[in-house]
């Protein structure tokens, strides 16, 4: 028996973790893949008031594990597969058991968004779907794409175009999303080409990707770019964890919360990305987690 | 004339400078004494997400001033002196000239409450009112007070507690307000004592401080304590400064703002622990900078 569950190990839920230890909360969080969440696997972490030079989300996340652990947070390795919100007592079921608390923190933010087209789960890992931080330097002198506009692609074409030949952006508007240090920075590489008004149609090949439909939104057409060997990474958005939360009314998918991060269920948090919230920071997930965990705790 | 003129370089005026430059404004940062803020003073920062081992307030201040004038944030050393706030064009007076932006957050946070007792003014520097992370190690050996009961107060008194021979802690309640981490490691130093319903009644000396007064809260009995050469260290709350702001409608001297950090007058944002809010930390100052950037960048 815990006093507090928190679910996901990202900057929103370290934070909760690191501050609920500190108000002498017991505390566990169960993270299914790595500490760190979506900002461990980015090139740069970049805004966050106190990043280091040239910090990685590898960096980023190495010390919140470090800070986390060494403040007393128990961190566990594993899947959720249900959750028993309501009550005194809820209970989290994962794959190596179930951890029981009397105040739970939801923050296990967003996954990537699918595209849906052909070829994406076949050639996922084998050129396409890749991770910038960790393949990008394999790319090096290739080509590569990037889908997607806003931000979190923009800033991983940056980086990408440190080491590729040339880089392609696929977006479906007729300018980037993105802000405006990132849109000038882009204006500044010559190696950096916009494919606007443009989606990504459909990728082909058998080991590695060979060649890519790009579909233009505004005539329908479609070209075939024969390319065999090029990389392409995709941040088209991303949709909240929540498929096991149906004891919660959700907006939009995401988790709607009061001023202090709680529910509509009683000792039941949500905190970060899977929360309804207009500005979504590294910035604001950890500010969510502390709210939450001091909230938690009183 | 700036996009984005902004009063305090604490993290919460930092992390809006990061963010409105990011976002293609033209930024300055007016600060009076030294970027930081009052984190910036204090002898280890915590709980942050993020934070290096042994993060010092000085460790941490020289981050973010190096992070935000990488970012391309003007930071000017100035103090202010009258602000005109209402219409399109805000005037931020100072002693080194006016500054004009179309937005202003205001960001300059808290100082530290007086305590309004004999000997406070004549005795300051001279063993009153010293900085521990500045001045700590000098009394290696010594005895050393500290007055406040509060997460701020308790931090610098384990801090001291590493170099001290004696440490006091001098609260005005039944017991210390600080969270669990703090009275656990009180607990576990035996070089911290407790002086409770106790309060700091006066001091006094010439070039040292020779004796201090402490006032019993229950009986009225004060009694004097001869400790020639002691520091004084007083962490008793802080006050808002919002002397100036005299356009705005102010709560128990705090500023009241919206979801997006904006206050009653278009364009004027306030940020950190100067605005109306139940959680002061360094996390929700930080997401407060983010949050009012992006809304004046918009």
């Amino acid at each position: 028996m815990y006093d507090v569950v928190i679910v996901g190990a990202g900057p929103a839920g370290i934070s909760a973790g690191i501050y609920a230890v500190s108000r002498g909360m017991k505390t566990v969080i169960i993270e299914k893949t790595a500490v760190g969440g979506l900002i461990g696997k980015v090139s740069t972490v970049t805004h966050y008031a106190s990043v280091m030079e040239g910090e990685t989300g590898k960096t980023f996340s190495d010390r919140l594990e470090q800070q986390a652990r060494s403040a007393g947070v128990e961190i566990v390795l594993a899947e959720v597969t249900g959750v028993e919100l309501s009550g005194e007592e809820k209970k989290i079921h994962t794959n190596h058991g179930t951890y029981c608390g009397r105040k739970v923190i939801l923050a296990n933010g967003t996954s990537p968004r699918k595209l849906g087209i052909p070829g994406e789960a076949e050639l996922a890992g084998k050129g396409m779907s890749m991770n910038a931080a960790k393949h990008g330097t394999s790319y090096t002198g290739k080509h590569v794409y990037v889908v997607g506009g806003a931000d979190g692609a923009v800033k991983e074409a940056l980086y990408l175009a440190k080491f590729a030949e040339s880089v392609t952006i696929i977006h479906f508007e007729e300018q980037l999303g993105c802000i405006a240090e990132f849109r000038e920075k882009v204006s500044r590489t010559p190696n950096i080409s916009l494919r606007l008004n443009a989606r990504l149609h459909g990728v082909y090949g058998v080991d590695q990707v060979e060649s890519l439909e790009i579909s233009n939104e505004k005539s329908g057409a479609i070209d075939t770019i024969e390319d065999p060997g090029c990389g392409i990474f995709v941040y088209a958005g991303t949709v909240p964890n929540t498929e096991l939360y149906t004891e919660l009314h959700l907006e939009n998918g995401f988790i709607p919360v009061n001023e202090n991060m709680e529910t509509e269920i009683s000792g039941v948090y949500a905190v970060g990305d899977i929360r309804v919230k207009p500005i979504r920071q590294v910035s604001t997930a950890v500010a969510d987690g502390t709210i939450a965990a001091i909230h938690a705790a009183m």
